[in-house]
């Protein structure tokens, strides 16, 4: 009788709709470690584009760090291949060492998945799951940086696509086992040195059992409606002169704190704490003629006649850094 | 030489700013369960009230939940009254069921004491610190319900008061050691049986132990962030016609979802779930011409001619249920 396993309808389901509509549409290179959530997406993938009529390859991206990672990687890509996905790429990155063993591996495979995205005008497909989705906002209020860091990660932050942002890792791990793919699991999901590991073996389902299940979900839900929230305030923070004390002063704190920072990042000051924010802020609603606040970088923001003034070593220019937690 | 103990100053800056300043000026009742938090907000607001010219009292609850819990709240008065403040009330409540033992004792103790705000013309002092925050937050994030829920308890949400939102636990304790103060351990305060003790005791710590340190510091910033957000989009959330599906649909999801639920709560439509409101805001945005949508109460909205329309047995007309989660 009909159709296929409910977890790989569940898979296909969660890729249908972006697929051919909404903003991310066009080529996909689907990036697989050969583990269960972005194997079962390469598999969905590969099962709902040529339906589409889109163009699907895939990308595995060997980090070198492991002994037979190139091995590993050739398997994967052997595996993607048979599910019918054009181009296969394999991309070997060299691992640095700044922002400790998950950051730095994190930042090369991303550089990677980005320069093959631009190299075949496609967009990523990344197999993020609400479970990974909940660790995030978890990592995201341990930093408590703010809503931002809480709204986890977008469904859609050109050239990335996470469509099984709603779809539980129970799920993607039960549609490889109903299509018979053989899952890797790599043993640094299992190692705790790594803090996202610890928050889902220890706290996550602590969390579960205190709070009486749900947890992934009610976090991932969260997020949805804290990006939402913070999307509207973003976009509606806008000045003709940010730098006017007395406009800044009628503005809602939640917006004031958005046209500071916007204002700071165009100057290319980067790396804003809360509390650099928070100091340029008091020179504009709790004035009583204190001196320079300074800011990350050697500048420095004074308060002269009623408007602020950046000052110090003009920052170099840079774009500024994502505010997106990166699993 | 000299000045207060470190922890005692810590607890009266706490309390200093608002005595006099800000919208919560005004005669005020300290609520004081004998435990460390409430009782080192009481020898604070004694302490400055006075110099400030605000008359303080307090007021004790008793909840008849425990033997002996009459002779512990007399005991408590006659603490307080020691301590200056003036008039230290009892208030005795009947603790139903509904809600669970927390719920039911939460319930009671806040009606009792918004009760003695009005007969008395005065704001309630709570003494809920950066750790209670972090609970609260914590138990918003579990219950999924959004930003709102994340946004922790106000300082300022007449007639209750919140001086202490900045100030940790540990902080009260020490406060209460360095002026000799005996505080009462309210059992309830360890007893697993209890959701926000197990979050204090078991994944708080664990917390702080994954990610570093830091965390209740980090939620309770982070629910002062989202509260901000939160307000700032409320204030923003207006149309001249809410039912018009046009003007709705131009907003961004964060104003749209807003406008909406105003809208029904407005119409006595209470309890509202994240699941209706999503249901109410596909018929704006997904219009497919599908059915009426069913809401809790026995009412329902359906879409006609580009409006949205109310429908059903009129649902009572009420006050919108506090979403601010009350400790």
């Amino acid at each position: 009788m009909g159709g296929p396993d409910p977890a790989v309808a569940a898979v296909r389901s969660a890729v249908r709709p972006g697929l051919t509509a909404g903003p991310a549409a066009g080529p996909v290179l689907v990036a697989c470690s050969g583990g269960a959530d972005s194997l079962a997406l390469a598999a969905a993938v590969a099962f709902e584009a040529p339906r589409a009529g889109v163009p699907a390859g895939a990308v595995t991206v060997d980090h070198g760090l492991q002994a037979g990672s190139a091995d590993r990687a050739a398997a994967t890509a052997q595996l993607l291949r048979g599910l019918g996905l054009d181009p296969v790429l394999v991309r070997t990155v060299e691992v640095g060492t700044a922002g400790g063993p998950e950051g730095a591996a994190r930042e090369a495979r991303y550089a990677a998945l980005i320069a093959a995205a631009h190299e075949h005008g496609a967009r990523i497909a990344l197999g993020h799951t609400r479970d990974d989705q909940a660790e995030t906002v978890l990592l995201g209020l341990g930093r408590g940086s703010g809503p931002r860091s809480l709204a986890g990660m977008a469904t859609w932050r050109p050239p990335l696509w996470r469509p099984l942002l709603d779809v539980d890792r129970a799920t993607t791990r039960a549609a490889c086992a109903a299509q018979g793919l053989p899952v890797w699991d790599d043993p640094h999901n299992t190692d705790p040195a790594y803090t996202r590991v610890r928050l889902r073996t220890e706290v996550l389902p602590l969390l579960e059992e205190v709070l009486g299940g749900g947890v992934a979900r009610a976090l991932a839900r969260t997020a949805a409606m804290v990006r939402e929230d913070v999307e509207a305030l973003d976009d509606l923070a806008r000045l003709p002169d940010p730098a006017d004390c007395t406009a800044l002063a009628a503005l809602p704190p939640a917006l004031r704190r958005r046209v500071l920072r916007g204002w700071l990042l165009e100057q290319g000051v980067a790396d804003l704490a809360a509390v650099h924010l928070h100091a340029v802020d008091a020179l504009v609603v709790a004035w009583r003629g204190q001196g320079r606040v300074d800011l990350p970088g050697g500048a420095g923001v004074v308060r002269a006649s009623g408007r602020l003034a950046l000052q110090g070593p003009p920052a170099p220019l840079r774009t500024p850094p994502s505010e997106e937690p990166h699993p």
